[in-house]
């Protein structure tokens, strides 16, 4: 099939983009000395996984026991499962260790790291525990200063059947950075801190092998990642127009965009209305607070080269108004029935609505044939 | 199972409050003197669709074809498609009629118009559609008094295998009222418009047996709806916090909610962090414009009850972080591992996250037991 053959809204997966992004992002992590552990978060698929991790350790990050679960039977025996554990969901981990997965899990309360010996001996299991760091993110983890940061240390360290594995930061203030000299330092920051934790562990004499951190913007703009022994970015696989406009990549870098046809013209207010709205795109709005608002995504052509200056300034559930904010959509070449391309703004987000992945090569402007259907795991 | 057991997050359907909100609206169809063709967007769930329809002609709206296909899988034979058809959309509506399923198709296209009928004569189908009229809400829908609508009707009304069936409508701009009295406004323009397009193409010797209108705001506040033949409204059905700001329900008709797990506690900045994130709760944020906005989903207990104001102030993919903006939220109420549930800003988007439903009696306080899992159908 090709591509000018698919039903839309369709979410489209340009190889050559992908593996470019592969490239780059593991020569970061062979030039920084760490190991790469690639968030699945954002692809979802174990054909992406393994691109991802050729080459490095074969040890990835996933953001729901779902994933887990899916990478497990998909052959990927080592992950962190990189969202605070909640000790009901202790016994999934268990089953999926008894089917041969290792699964850490990381915890910021320290009476959930009690709480995890408990149940590991419940449970008949052993678990293997990050304490999670905060090092300027302000969403979950500890200070590295944290007195509470030994204490859970000693919870873990003291449980029968419980490894206390190290420590482990995710840097997302990166995202709110315009230059990439903040960009450098917040990666400063999240080193230093995720070092600083792991010495004061090993201070009070508790294990930490591993120190891991990561985000897109970090790992691609960190001078050093000195003490860090692994990192966990996950966003650059795919990229997105925020991920451009923070300096993660050029637009040329996103590879995964949503395949749309035009179904209305409304010329008295400028407007093309697609047929890829909210569920299509996202509801999310990371370009809003940025240098260049580009509403619900960027519209480019079907064969992906640039359209001056489109955008999807408004959705509803299944309707996307596309405009041209300094003129005139070219309304003649976007006749009913002609179809686009849209980069979204959060790729994680996008992705999330499609059950896959059509993926094509990728060469500008051609109608690709579709190579491949590769699934995603979506839910929890 | 129980609730409680539940793994999350996890979309919970009360089925009491269901059923209130079928019965209030199917009570608003009969005393409008209209046929209730319920828009299966919300739910996308035949059991649902069931409920929706006793007692009325059965017809449903949908919002995409996937969504056709599975109803008529479902037994479900009157539909009309809600958006915008584009020329290669056909060959599925084709394939859906010749499986027994009626599937009206929309266009508001001069040019999808006049290509309907030659489609028609390649397929071998015969196609039944209804023009779209902007009433005011400025996304899709020519004016009931522009010149086009006449074209259009005589361009379907020639074409040998097309049926003409009528005008519809969506007032979709009652979101944005404030004032019931606003509402009521909207609703009779709402009305009046598709009547006076309706007219109109009677006046030029063409059909329109079908004046459609609807959305749950204007549904619920119309004073009369003298001239049209049916309402499609959608999101009545669950309801959602948005709906309750704007006067639709009062929040004790929500009837989905997000059940999630609390794994964090930052008491120093007055923070509860749950399982529930961007992903779990959809990034809408219908009611940051409006009286009160409750971030991305007000905060309840597990049983239901209301807690003191707390919200989901920020999420990132697998984190909501529960903020009450006014004090302190209730720490030792919300352990690690307790319990809550999360009313959606917009019940449309949050439940599109999950592959079905877990459906409890809804007893307040209860810790109900999951009497059914209903599935949903999701994507295009």
């Amino acid at each position: 099939m090709k591509l000018s053959e698919l039903d839309t809204p369709a979410l489209i997966l340009d190889r050559g983009r992908l593996e470019a992004n592969v490239a780059r992002m593991s020569a970061r992590a062979r030039t920084l000395g760490v190991d790469l552990r690639p968030h699945m978060k954002t692809a979802k698929s174990a054909e992406v996984g393994r691109l991802a991790t050729a080459g490095h350790s074969g040890g990835i990050t996933v953001s729901t026991l779902k994933e887990a679960e899916y990478f497990a039977e998909h052959g990927f025996t080592d992950m962190i499962y990189g969202v605070g554990i909640s000790l009901d969901k202790l016994a999934r981990v268990a089953r999926l260790q008894a089917r041969g997965a290792r699964v850490a899990v990381i915890t910021d309360s320290l009476e959930v790291a009690r709480g995890i010996g408990a149940r590991a001996a419940e449970l008949g299991a052993r678990f293997e525990v990050l304490i999670e760091l905060d090092t300027g993110d302000g969403r979950a983890g500890l200070g590295p200063d944290s007195e509470v940061l030994i204490e859970i240390g000693q919870a873990l360290d003291g449980a029968a059947d419980v490894d206390l594995r190290g420590v482990l930061t995710h840097a997302g203030q990166s995202y709110a950075c315009v230059e990439v000299a903040d960009i450098e330092a917040v990666a400063e920051t999240e080193r230093a801190g995720a070092v600083a934790g792991a010495e004061r562990l090993r201070a009070a004499g508790l294990p930490c092998p591993v120190v891991s951190v990561g985000s897109t913007p970090t790992a691609l703009h960190a001078r050093n990642l000195e003490g860090v022994t692994e990192m966990r970015p996950g966003v650059y696989l795919f990229n997105d127009v925020f991920q451009a406009e923070i300096h993660s990549c050029a637009m040329a870098d996103i590879a995964v965009s949503v395949l749309a046809t035009v179904t209305g013209h409304h010329r008295a207010r400028g407007e093309i209305v697609i047929d890829a709205g909210g569920l299509a795109l996202s509801k999310d709005r990371s370009t809003q607070a940025g240098p260049r608002d580009v509403g619900y995504g960027l519209v480019v052509d079907a064969g992906g080269a640039r359209l001056p200056e489109l955008h999807v300034a408004r959705v509803s559930q299944e309707h996307g108004v596309v405009t041209a904010p300094s003129g005139e959509p070219p309304f003649d070449a976007l006749a009913p029935g002609a179809r686009v391309r849209v980069l979204p703004n959060h790729a994680c987000f996008t992705a999330a609505a499609y059950e896959g992945y059509h993926v094509v090569a990728g060469a500008p402007g051609a109608d690709d044939e579709v190579e491949a259907e590769w699934p995603r795991v979506n839910g929890w």
